[in-house]
């Protein structure tokens, strides 16, 4: 990466833990790219410090933006002094824009990393019909990129239907002509199918919907990065469906993050 | 430089303004030659600002120290939990390391760099006479750092002479010892010739020092970086004088800011 000096500009990634995290590394690859003279590095915040770190960290004058995993997605929310519809209706935000007064604007861009990931890869949401399971933090913003980028409906999965009918009734507060409808254990009739929730991390988890019920036209979509292989995953391919991996949804966060802290390339500035 | 991850401790330089700064280059440099996992950033904070960005970057776990600069040096020295006695005497510190508990121990290395970039060009100190024109925030950290390395007298000369008794009393309540004297603007009978004032960075400043008074068997020492010529060493120069520059203070503090922050070669991990 290029040399860090005073003109540098500053971006960190908020977690806890942090040895795990892999945005430094692909932020500064993302950088170098682009010819944008900038450094991403950890930030490693336990809970109870976040406020006072956040406090801290926007006083810096040459700080660009943070990127917020783990556990304080939900809890950057009410540090920032504004947030976007959505990331305001999912209740957390994993991206903040500082501005030059150190102001803070907080965005989620799960769902539009995930959303993007299926357009490089080729795949165009407009007019599918698309099944996600689960209504937590994954599956709210998933949930909310794929109504936005034009799915002719959305069927909600979840253990809970209660969640999935909340997830359900803040969607359509920010999308009201939206067809969106609390759905059971089978995929079957869509043409997407997305994985929102954590199983499949573990390998003695259940599988997050009836694979069963998969058929050969449907795209079968995870979240989990590792493994890349998730178990369903492997039961869809088995049932000759077609698959897309986790990982995408990180490497098409890169460039949004990017451009939602005001990183422009070098032939845009 | 080495590619960042979750796991490089992180450091930085408290400065204001921040653009001119030299230390990520070369603490990264040191970094990279030791072969440590570290990344040092600017974090360019306004006086106003600074206790709330300390507390903020204490708060940070992977946070291994930092580097201050103007106008932080005797600010710094209030929001830090400890500093050590040569910097409570100089009251300024330009080191803080901190400690897993967050606690920040502050030290003043600029006396300590101007006499490790001696040793590096071959001055032993030892025993030396020293004449020491300035008394304050340089020529402070110097006194204290000639007398330490153990130089046999130093003399200090101020414009204002209360000063350099005030200097003259701070250093011989650390070193009784010590053979300190207050003098003129005549450096004759000294070994070791230093400018730790700021006379010399504009083109129409006066000497430090009564340059007709220099002998061929004096060493002229600057603290002053740009111009690296400056008129007391271009009139030092032409009296028969050898020169030391004022780079090698910075350079000679780059691995004592380091090791006063905890960073080791890799060898001795």
């Amino acid at each position: 990466m290029k040399e860090i000096s005073g003109n540098t500009r500053l971006f960190g990634i908020l977690a806890d833990p942090i040895y795990h995290v892999k945005t430094p590394q692909r932020m500064n690859e993302h950088f170098a790219r682009i010819g944008f003279d900038g450094v991403c590095v950890p930030f490693h915040a336990r809970p109870d410090n976040l406020a006072e770190v956040v406090a801290g960290l926007r006083r810096l004058e040459n700080l660009g933006g943070l990127i917020v995993t783990m556990p304080h997605k939900a809890a950057i929310l009410a540090l920032a002094d504004e947030a976007t519809p959505v990331a305001r209706k999912i209740g957390a935000a994993n991206v903040v824009r500082r501005e030059a007064d150190g102001r803070l604007v907080a965005h989620m861009l799960d769902g539009e990393g995930f959303v993007r990931g299926l357009r490089t890869h080729g795949v165009a949401p407009e007019g599918k019909r698309a099944y996600l399971a689960g209504a937590g933090g994954a599956a709210n913003a998933i949930g909310f990129a794929l109504v936005q980028a034009g799915v002719s409906r959305l069927t909600i999965a979840n253990r809970t239907p209660a969640k999935a009918e909340d997830l359900k009734a803040r969607i359509l507060s920010l999308h009201p002509g939206a067809d969106i409808t609390v759905g059971t254990a089978d995929p079957s009739g869509h043409d997407l199918v997305v994985n929102g929730t954590s199983l499949g991390m573990k390998p003695d988890d259940a599988l997050p919907l009836d694979a069963a019920r998969l058929t050969p036209d449907q795209l079968v979509c995870e979240v989990i990065m590792q493994p890349a292989d998730t178990p369903l995953l492997v039961a869809a391919r088995a049932r000759g469906c077609k698959v897309h991996y986790g990982a995408p949804m990180l490497a098409g966060q890169i460039e949004l993050m990017a451009e939602m802290m005001g990183v422009a390339p070098a032939a845009q500035r």
